[in-house]
């Protein structure tokens, strides 16, 4: 089994856990370039990973010797360009959530993408990989709570974060391109089909700071689907509790809950309070293993020649409906898909 | 301590509960008479309460002797034409929810009862006389949870009730104005205000026969409010595993959720399958305590002098938005309140 | 139906409960009397029970006219000479728990309870009326757990009433007799038998005051049946996060939990620290439902002339356990009983 | 960073995990050789591991060329002679619980031990290396609960694996040394001492197999310490709703619960019968990650020349207390240590 040969760009706090997971817990997986524009973050990888190459421009990275392929962990609004080099440069690609940010580049990597059949593209739309809710999924396959017809799912930021937020309001892409588009992949995945209206209201409500940007602190969504299904999907950045990522699907037979309490982990605490469960602290926490297996997807794609089943596409409708939802919160009314 | 005495007129599930408190859990407090069209009814409450006079015809029980004030538990477009027969007659009521199934009865129901300011007028919400409830209000007051700007709220019937509910449906007003008026004042209660639009999606999921009236069997409503608040709503016909009131209320320094599994006790079945919790069956069993506390606050006001704090205008309040989502929902447009 | 005319005797927090149960929540009774040494309690029960003859001596109580029954909630040491008192009366007794502090007290009351066949007799095992208790109890006999084997019960009281639990460690009978006497009582109702042997273990943990006393104020008690059952039991007097009463109760075929979170309500707490679930603060609030049952159950008895399923050779069971646990403790050795 | 060697011998599912983790899960490590008596299991590791050797024979094994340590998972009774034939050829060993079968064999296997200071010698307790018991232990460390005095630890093993049970009974060791062993180190681990005396009862209610052996299939371990501390250990072959590995330890100012329910995943299913939490089937699902890390130490304490923390006196420790409950049980007595 030939040793694979990957780069990561982009090594913020998720960029560097996917370099760690490259470098150290895939078997015949090497690391072997790093890219960043960001000094410190290279200087870190340097102790972390000293036989990977180190690179400051993702297109010199692109011609690294003997690359495989490329994990994409940059702003959202490089996503589409650098995907389409990685793949002319003949590289499988990973690219992390979302595809793009308009509706246009999306369309853009969708022709990339097919013009490139050979080559593995995987959007890092990690919750379908989460053991947790691929566990809901299969019962769902299973007709355990018969046909689904709604789902309810909360992506809420621990407020701890908030300050870290503030910073990259602006480019961040508004609370339903950076967070919600999550929500809004698992609706369409456990729901089977894509959503034809949207209706979104949100406000500032801890921090002024969102409205500044036409952006929200707090919002919801409603998806009505084709065959009249629902969802509701709730975002925030001000959860006090923790990293709060909940899902509920609703059937005609039965309904399942995916991490209705946060937990961090088995220990109940019982103190002067109350009886106390502690919560996760983030993504990274939360999504550990998710993380890793979406690699070992990747992986076991390239080696084995065959697509994903997440596909671009699937970013592509993400992002349409988290653009759709920016509109009919920003212009207060139903938006029709 | 004078006795006073009540008389109670429909005698259906609900209405029979009513007519036990008043005559066996209220201290000073008699059943005088019951009124119901249904002669089984009557039959059954000649059984339970043999010394309740016995009425087919609510007018002639409002004249019964000595009457100090009745409880109104009959079909829902009955309620105004009754509260206004009983306050004209001089007596206190109380009144099952919905207030009214018109805007404009509504408003004649106001009138109505600001003509009689010395008479109390409570309207059965009675969550808000619910010991977990209250405690979740007590919390916000207290400011546990800051602001609350969200509030999510389901309920859900159980499907085993499902085909009594068939029989009713032309007669019911629909999901919104039937079920979903609980939730529409509990989140103007957290909330504070009363909503400025309202948007509904829902559909026939398990039983078509729910569409076939215009109705739907699973309903969801968004509402907005006047400081940006918002409220998310779910009322349902067919959850399998019980009767499932929660409601979920966000602030900005914490959440509260009250009832988030419907725990019908406090048994945990550890058996074949995993972890069991067993859950409330229906209305009677959940809001036990909250059904004679607000019979208690009624007899507290009548004794007193004072008015309860939920007035007539919470009933047109609730109605009036309880109307809009069914507008929202048939029309499939986004409704301004 | 005639009026029933109940006395209370002792009035600290559970007698003041009862009398006020008695007074205000069971139809067709009237609370005529109450007694107690301390003038405190007497005045406070003039406030709240004005129509109630006062004494400050218990014979001269039993002599009021046209007593019906008596609800002894006295100190331990005192129970069996007033329930002699009283059943010799002509009177119908509850009587709170422990029924005697010695084997030979409770043989006592035992011959006088015979010789009184007509009279009412209940011992206050109130857990036996809580409905979570009830409920296990009924899933055990429907066979959901097959045959029990093992009976694990908890009674932790809150630190938070340590300090009272100081002054009156001396007269308390220690932690075997004035706690474990309920989780005792509990084993031999799910078991349904009586034990052969008793193993303890114990310590002051938290306050030397308990050990000065030959007491402690954590303890563990093992216990065998005949059929080679098994209980285990921890009694505590000092549990940060509130009163803690749970039991446990492991069959051949599943096992059921009661009350595994001693939760107050059924609203959690999502804030800063995690997710919370506020426990109950004490007795009262526990068993609430379970003290108004037993005297429902004392006065269906009185009414209807039958003996209730508790029987005082239940109380002398549960007592001489405990003094076994006691001497178990003390002398660190296995007794047979 | 020199690829270690190591060596699997013993493959059932414990050691098949084990070798699976060595040949996949540790960069850096190589599974160089299995050894079984079972020709079934050699040929499965024919399959999974095809450059590892393959010995029928143990002593052989030890010989293979550039070993560095060996994995001991073979019956209970060949683990000392295995840990001082694999220490006496200069391998750093890792060793199944328990320690040996006999107070001699551990005092044997402590010299042996003891001659060998340069080499590492782990001893299986993988719960000291579970992500939730190191969490909860973190807690006690900085003071959480006060000071810790009482463990309950529960060791469950699903019905559905009674019959596979029933096989090896006699080659078990016992209820207490096969499984409770687990627990005692918990108690000591968290409590920081050891035993002064053991206290056991048990019973054959579910299979009248285990009686016939001496053995129990559900018994009941309490334990008191040198400072008074106190451990209630519940083991059983019979749980019906999976594998239940529950620990609390109550301290002096809290108390901390560790999988109270043994959940297998974060999925709630509501459902008919009520909220089902399905539970973990089996010890290499619920200690899939200790099994890891315990391994990850071994090689840490390999490469970095250090002896991990657990020692093998705690071996010796757990398997005398184990067999002070097992003659506590035998001999219906309570046993010194």
């Amino acid at each position: 089994m030939r040793t694979l040969r990957l780069a990561v760009a982009g090594l913020g706090r998720l960029g560097f856990r996917h370099a760690e997971n490259v470098a150290f817990r895939l078997p015949g997986v090497e690391l072997a370039a790093v890219c960043s524009l960001n000094p410190q973050e290279l200087e870190r990888a340097a102790q972390a990973f000293p036989t990977a190459a180190r690179y400051a421009d993702f297109d010199q990275m692109l011609r690294h010797d003997g690359l495989d392929g490329v994990v994409i962990c940059t702003p959202s609004s490089l996503h589409v360009a650098q995907i389409e080099a990685a793949l002319r440069a003949g590289l499988h690609v990973f690219s992390e959530k979302p595809l793009g940010v308009t509706a246009e580049e999306c369309q853009h990597a969708e022709r990339v993408v097919a013009e490139h059949p050979n080559q593995v593209f995987l959007l890092g739309f990690m919750r379908r990989f989460d053991p947790h809710y691929l566990y809901a999924k299969r019962l769902i396959e299973e007709g355990r709570i018969g046909k689904p017809f709604l789902v309810r799912s909360y992506s809420l930021d621990p407020i701890a974060s908030l300050e870290s937020v503030l910073r990259y309001i602006p480019h961040s892409g508004g609370l339903f391109l950076d967070m919600a588009v999550h929500d809004i992949d698992l609706a369409n995945w456990y729901l089977g089909g894509s959503p034809v209206s949207a209706y979104a209201v949100g406000g500032s409500f801890s921090s002024p700071e969102f409205a500044r940007y036409g952006d929200a602190d707090n919002a919801c969504l409603v998806l009505q689907y084709g065959g009249g299904e629902m969802a509701f999907i709730y975002a925030g950045r001000t959860a006090a509790h923790g990293y709060h990522i909940e899902t509920e699907i609703v059937g005609t037979q039965g309904m399942l809950r995916v991490s209705s309490v946060p937990q961090k982990n088995l220990v109940q605490i019982f103190e002067g309070r109350g009886v106390l469960q502690e919560c996760v602290g983030g993504f990274l926490e939360r999504f550990e293993a998710a993380y890793l297996h979406e690699l070992h997807e990747f992986v076991r794609c390239v080696r084995s020649g065959c697509q994903p089943e997440i596909t671009v596409h699937d970013g592509t409708l993400a992002t349409r409906v988290a653009l759709a939802a920016t509109a009919s919160f920003k212009e207060r009314r139903l938006v029709e898909l």
